[in-house]
């Protein structure tokens, strides 16, 4: 299996799902629904709709069309975080992978307006998993809702973007970083695999094991991000580098050194093939995205 | 039936869930507890989870216990919509029922933050009126959560607000006015109304009663707020008058003339009793409300 093919190929169906949900872009009032498809056209790697599409198949759901108003929802929930966390009032970004972000161009009301839409409309296609009567059993969907919700509050990614704006500025400490990561990246990390195994029916023992796997790949993901920000190369990330060290924030690397940081990835990798040593073949796409993150430049 | 006694008694009742609820305002992180907790206490009609009790009970609710997730849930979400509604990017108020709004106090960002954190809770909220198993029938709380996230995204209350940011300093007719009313604000109240008595066990002839109902009451409501704006006590009202006509906004009296939009009003009321006309005495309190509307003074 060739990972970068299976993500590609991962991306594009997800994109199709994303467009062929979402109410086009000429509804009305057309600007709000101009604003949600150019935020969410800004491209990324789609890699929560992808992480809870694979979660699902390695616990055994045969088809992954079912899954896709889930694996959408998570993309529209992740597209309002990041819509939000760049206003001015945020984190103040004008860029966001290499395009001007939502605020700079729709203004930044209607790129409030925009985020809040893309959180509401994620639960209103979160109940279509029920629909058409069937697909999936009612209180199955009910506990995705609450699962999801749960995930991205103040107990989880609010959480870490409220942590993340007060620590601007100020000089950060090893836990506080990791609550900033676990919760504002980690959290909705995890709900995508655990969400994506619950329907694809996952047993106690697999949802535990990949709630310890989804752990392991947000730090994963999270140091390697810190990494390519030092190391990167700003043509292929679409934004510039040094970022961090310029806005002085904290990160793995200035924490911890490039040397331990490299080598926490490394062990998050080798403990998540152990985590997932009970799982079939089919949760090959899971091992594979961890070398994947690892070995990315964007 | 004293109706103003019945709304303190019900405001008190769903003042207290409101907070009960709530995570505590010292739960971490606490400042975007605070926040959500500020906003909520600064009062209100608490307008909307009433009328969803009420129009449960209209329809044959025992209790309205049950029926308080519901009743929290839209409050909450109304609650979201007036901290992203005044901040500087959108109407820019600084003052909410004679209180500093939410960015006044806590910054723009918190602000931003508390009200998704709202906006998301209410959706926690909400799965819970599906336990303890069996307190509703999971598939009618699906259809809530349905119903909800559509009435406030763009199609509803989000579209609502879209426009009405569109057409500040801008000449808006009738149509342009009604749109931004019987969305903005309409929206939310047929939602709380119709979802109300969906928990209540409505029959079809019973919603489609009520949601006519709800949109007579959402006229009355948003006409006799600008009468308001033009003849009432800022005292009472807690914010200053004649703000419409000073920020040059298109307002019922201003188009229709105020004679007519009074006559409006009536008609309103009238109407509104001949739909209820098939209810019995439980369904006086939403009677009442109409003329409760008309006469208030804030």
């Amino acid at each position: 299996m060739n990972i970068d093919e299976y993500l590609q190929q991962r991306a594009s169906i997800v994109e199709e799902a994303l467009f062929r949900f979402l109410p086009e872009a000429t509804a009305f009032p057309p600007v709000i629904h101009e604003a949600m498809h150019y935020s969410l056209s800004a491209g990324g790697k789609r890699l929560r709709p992808i992480l809870a599409l694979a979660a699902g198949e390695a616990v055994g759901a045969q088809q992954y069309e079912p899954m896709l108003p889930l694996a959408c929802a998570l993309e529209y929930i992740h597209t309002y975080s990041l819509i939000h966390d760049d206003l001015p009032a945020m984190d103040d970004d004008d860029f966001r992978r290499g395009k001007p972000s939502c605020h700079k161009v729709f203004g930044e009301g209607i790129a409030i307006l925009a985020g809040d839409a893309l959180l509401t409309y994620s639960f209103e296609l979160l109940t279509k998993l029920a629909v058409p009567e069937g697909a999936y059993p009612e209180s199955l969907v009910i506990q995705i809702i609450q699962q999801i919700s749960t995930a991205i509050g103040t107990g989880g990614l609010i959480g870490g973007q409220v942590v993340d704006l007060q620590s601007e500025g100020r000089p950060v400490d090893l836990p506080t970083l990791e609550y900033i990561h676990r919760h504002k990246t980690g959290a909705l990390f995890k709900t995508s695999i655990l969400t994506g195994a619950l329907l694809g029916g996952a047993s106690s023992p697999q949802l535990e094991a990949l709630g310890r796997y989804a752990d392991l790949l947000g730090l994963a993901f999270q140091i390697t991000d810190d990494i390519l920000d030092i190391e990167g190369d700003a043509s292929l990330l679409g934004k510039p580098t040094g970022s961090d060290a310029k806005k002085q924030k904290a990160t793995y690397p200035s924490l911890l050194g490039m040397e331990e940081a490299r080598r926490t990835v490394e062990q998050c990798i080798s403990e998540s093939l152990d985590v997932l040593r009970g799982f079939s073949e089919k949760a090959d796409p899971l091992r594979l995205l961890m070398t994947y993150i690892r070995n990315r430049n964007r």
